[in-house]
């Protein structure tokens, strides 16, 4: 009789295999699941493998659409960003594998969940934070923290001895000297050679951008529309127009690729207070972003903007980052995304080139809050400048008494 | 006799010029000033043609060290950023120039300062702020603001008209049809035929970098060396060492220059509450200020960096944008930045290449928070896996009651 | 003919009575209006005066139920507080008297507004942005900022002068050496004798409040139940059950009188650049505000209210402050307070005494996130102790790395 | 041959007594610590039962000064608060008992140290995450999360039983249906009959202050000097002045404690995401704090103030509330609270009355921003009224974009 049954993340690789066999030689049954969100992958052979050694099941979900309409667009509609450089990629996805694990555990009955995340990183917290959401009763088995496992597993040579006891096929590529995980967002690289900060990334490590020192010598140029914040159609060079969202995203990834666009390569603060090294390639995201910042300086209001960057862009991001999607607090500025941007509408012409993207003009017909006679040095049809003088003196007062304060103790600021 | 001692912001320019041949016909003496902050100038010009005009004296001060050491050095220290793009160049100049002309005044007993801003824009608010809290009970005249003046002028050609009745000589070169501010840090345009923020600016407008396209086909690899946060060499792809702040700082402006690093284009928001486009070519500030940015993911404090960057950041950038820099916030925010540096040393390998800037890698000998140990996955010596358990089970406490309460309403998280 | 028609927001008293008088004996048609926000107020004399004086018509509006349920509300529910002590009872009524009277401009066709504010005050502020929000094309007369207008009434005695020429009656009842705004919120008393910051405030200024020390000696026990972050009724001690939002406030407004609850003296920063004091007594507000505070301890969650705490109570108490409730930015941040509010249902005890009002107990039946069991030293039903373990080390990690440092520094943090 | 040497946090109860003797039984020495934070306690008994148990050693550390000088006078100086009602008085103390255990751990060659703190709290993190900053490899030994110790004892009656078996002596008074925490800042009461949230705490539970209903019948009167942001001298009715720190705060809580000021009782969010009911009377501190939040109403920069409110006093308080005293980040905010503290010299003048304390006047010799010239509303020599407008209309030129595209839109703004 089965011990329980466990719903596992399988990938098809070494780890997950060895997972997959010790849940089995152990008494369980296993259930297999794969969420597609986008990464590259030959879908058959790892149902094949799965079933092969003994999974009851694998169930592998198309996760794209729900990937990019649900958290990838918010992540462009508030301009998502960590520590100044990180775009998230592997953490947007982790809330829409998680939700769908969990709908298949349901589905065939398991209650234990499990997945081959270390016992150091931030996935392992992404993944089990939105399970405990999702299904507050559920049982969670993380093999890397067991110290049966752990025991038993010190190394990779360990893994490859139980795989050739127990007949897991193991892939004949040598293992790259990096981990690498991958969606239609970005790809990111990560320990082995990398633990280095100070060794730069090998140009074969990037899979989702060409190097920008191969990239085409002339810039190639497109726009992207949006409606409430959100890409809703590119246009090439050659005036196709794309308009579904997984292909569009698909598109402006593409333009990245080819042009070397979206390469980073950072020392990055885990939730877990460890520092850790992280190259990422995110092509099609780092055009959108730019875009969609750009258009907002048009048609946003100045303090709304202002209140969005400070509470409303840092804190999803960190919530993201955080495994903390399934979260009151995530819902909470999700509602302040969405209701800023109501206004932003509009286009950004584009061209990328060589590793650069760059924005080459913008506008709007609904919600344009610019206006050259506004702006214009020269027209004083809608100005006073005379206003001006009384916004600098009621605005001067406080300091005034500043400098006033800094003469009186002998420390006048003309002084440097 | 005298109405009374002006001292003027004189640039040697048709408006200025007019402003200066103004006030001396209106029975004022005029001391004019110029600060030194690395513009393209030719300074004997500019003293000849002020003297010529009537001016008492001509004043030039070479202001970049105290530019770059007091001010330039800080935005680096504190990755100052206005709205997500702007590196505040001009913002940045202006605390400078404003207290050497109250300097100025002063010794030459002026107690009326002049400059010829525009009643529109950010700078009349920049030099008067200052201006006030640095001589509390000055007298301004701005001259773009006073009705007067604007009635006599309200065009370019009343301009050139007083010009030919008052013998001030006027450039033959044809004015662009933009206009420009220039220092070390950058080159600014705006108005004209920007005031569409549709339209692409022309190639030839960009002064202080090249073309990306026309920059050379292999990427120039440099390191700078920062010292709590501030950068103190530069060494070249040739060995060459540069320590010297001004010779260094234009050093990454060649770099930057050569390769085509720092041009932007936007849409942003005055302090004046009108949105307006200006494009900005900054390539030493935009090197130094990632180089700056990556180091801090290497040596700084994850908690002291989230707190610096949501409220230092912002704070002090907005300061300088809205022209508060002689204020008891910038010194309450400055006195900030400062303590979050005292760790920021170490070393940032780059390469600049077509149009952007990378980092290659990142070492610090003092202040290292990163250890390959600590992050390496493989590596338990400094970890224990099951402290994750905890660590995880505790920050779900909160968010399983909200998953509770939402299967409880009928609205579990599974749903999309 | 008239030179125009003004709308001039019209009290009765000297001020407003002679800036009537002195529109209409400048050629203007004045229509004046009055909003009631729950002052005192002898209405019917008011229209008689204004009407013997030459108004075309008096509009007195009834905003009680408006003001109260679209401001105080919202107010109550993000804790509104500037500066951390006042509760903005002026600063919540102008909005609503601001809008009012550009609706009876507009059904009168008067296309000036008037009202008689300083030229120093926030006052002036708040009604002018509101009302070029709500009608962008008015014009605007403010006549102590005009410059014919104050030179002509320089003091006190120029208005009585001016009133005997004008037959502008004048009460007989001495000013108070203070002037006051009331309305159902709070009464508020400054200048005169309290712009000596020091001088304390006599017991007879205050006028919406009994002293404490003639409160009852016994305390008064009452119930306030909240939907949604809303009061939607209190309970007496005589089991009086009060729900219609203008009625309930006003006997919160009664039991914080009677008790003597809700006074505070303060000196404040002023929109306008200004320290300002102010005496304030804010019966009903200061209580509903305490209770609500209360029950979010209770039903909110604590990453939802840290959020809510630090930037969206601060911002709109901020924008209410400085009149910025016709803004984009209060409809985005009105938006949170109203989503934080979902789950804001239940009930707190009170007690108010002499002064004072204490929370007693709180309940809720909907949104409890409180559980006893798991706060319960003694039970380990829903807790696993060893994962505190994991908590704490995983949080340590970092600060063992800041002990480590300051050990290897020789500054080690064990000194004091 | 000893196991070990273990530093215990040793409060003489039986919880601590049976830690005692079953780390001794264990094999184990033990040196017992006690941190007299000004807590009432019969020292020499403590001693002389530790002794009795066969504790090595009973060092007990007066840090009533530091605690005081380092720790509550921060929190003064900044308005420490925590979720916008909690004093932090146990929060203020555990850093500084912590550092001592440490200093008696590395004096005594202890390698481990041991507390009583349940395994649920915050006291736990507080403690731990302090030791693991100030002696990085320390060992802990938390009885209350360790399995074997918990197995053993489930319920007090184990406790009792133990007790008997080891001649541990229990005290013949009956325990109090609660636990308490008390320090020279507040007494904490909570668990017991307080964790039903709706439960009114008895009278007979405050220690540190009367009932308000049993205050005398008239205010007392006080004044409180700061220098740089700390109280540095009470002036009492009688006019006795001291200044000393502990004798002072002692001074201040008896003023609190003889007219019933400062109890609260709230449902607060623990860092361990467990919500908890607390009681918590805090005579002194509650009536400095607002002494000092009115005194910067005098003296401080408004912008200044606005920045270390929203930033500051939160991130302190919730550092202090979270055990993040020795931290970076927790210097990195202390920073700043120094620097704003500069200009915080004056007195206030105030009354304590049955519950409350009031602010009755202020006064600052040195820096006072306060003018009353500026604030008189009847005053134009510093004042030019007409910059108001210039100041309204900038301020505007936003808002009527808004008024506007909202008309364009068909949703004036004069809809309610």
């Amino acid at each position: 009789m089965s011990k329980g049954r466990v719903c596992l993340a399988y990938s098809g690789g070494l780890d997950t295999s060895t997972i997959l066999k010790y849940l089995i030689n152990d008494g369980y049954t296993v259930v297999c699941m794969l969420g597609n969100v986008g990464q590259e992958e030959d879908w058959a052979e790892v149902e094949r493998k799965a079933l092969a050694l003994g999974a009851e099941k694998m169930v592998i979900v198309d996760l794209q659409k729900e990937f990019i309409e649900q958290v990838v667009f918010r992540a462009i509609q508030c301009n998502a960003i960590y520590e100044d450089r990180y775009l998230l990629g592997t953490s947007l996805a982790r809330p829409v594998i998680a939700r769908a694990q969990v709908r298949v555990a349901q589905e065939n009955n398991c209650d234990i969940l499990s997945h081959g995340c270390t016992g150091k990183g931030n996935d392992q917290v992404r993944f089990e934070l939105a399970w405990k959401a999702l299904a507050p009763s559920v049982k969670i088995f993380a093999p890397w923290r067991d110290p049966d496992f752990i025991a038993k597993f010190q190394g990779r040579n360990d893994l490859l001895a139980y795989a050739k006891e127990n007949n897991i096929p193991v892939s004949s590529t040598p293992k790259a000297p990096w981990s690498m995980d991958e969606n239609v967002v970005h790809c990111s690289y990560e320990a082995g050679i990398l633990e280095d900060p100070d060794h730069t990334p090998p140009d074969e490590l990037w899979k989702m951008t060409i190097s920008p020192m191969q990239a085409p010598d002339k810039p190639y140029h497109f726009t992207i529309d949006f409606e409430k914040g959100i890409p809703v159609k590119v246009t090439t060079e050659d005036k196709k127009e794309v308009t579904e969202a997984v292909e569009l995203f698909k598109l402006l990834n593409k333009i990245g690729h080819d042009n070397g666009v979206g390469r980073i390569d950072i020392v990055e603060n885990r939730f877990t207070n460890l520092k850790s090294r992280g190259c990422y390639d995110t092509p099609g995201l780092t055009i959108a972003r730019l875009a969609h910042l750009d258009l907002e300086g048009l048609v946003m209001d100045a303090r709304v903007r202002e209140l969005r960057d400070q509470f409303v862009t840092t804190s999803w991001s960190r919530q993201l980052y955080n495994g903390m999607y399934f979260s009151p607090e995530r819902e909470f500025i999700e509602n302040s995304i969405l209701h800023s941007q109501e206004v932003v509408n509009g286009k950004v012409r584009m061209m990328a080139y060589k590793g650069n993207v760059y924005v080459i003009g913008r506008s709007s017909e609904t919600s344009n809050l610019y206006s050259e006679d506004d702006a214009s040095m020269d027209s004083l049809d809608t100005f006073t400048p005379q206003d001006s003088t009384g916004f600098i003196n009621i605005n001067a007062m406080r300091l005034k008494k500043y400098g006033e304060a800094r003469i009186a103790q002998g420390k006048p600021l003309t002084e440097s």
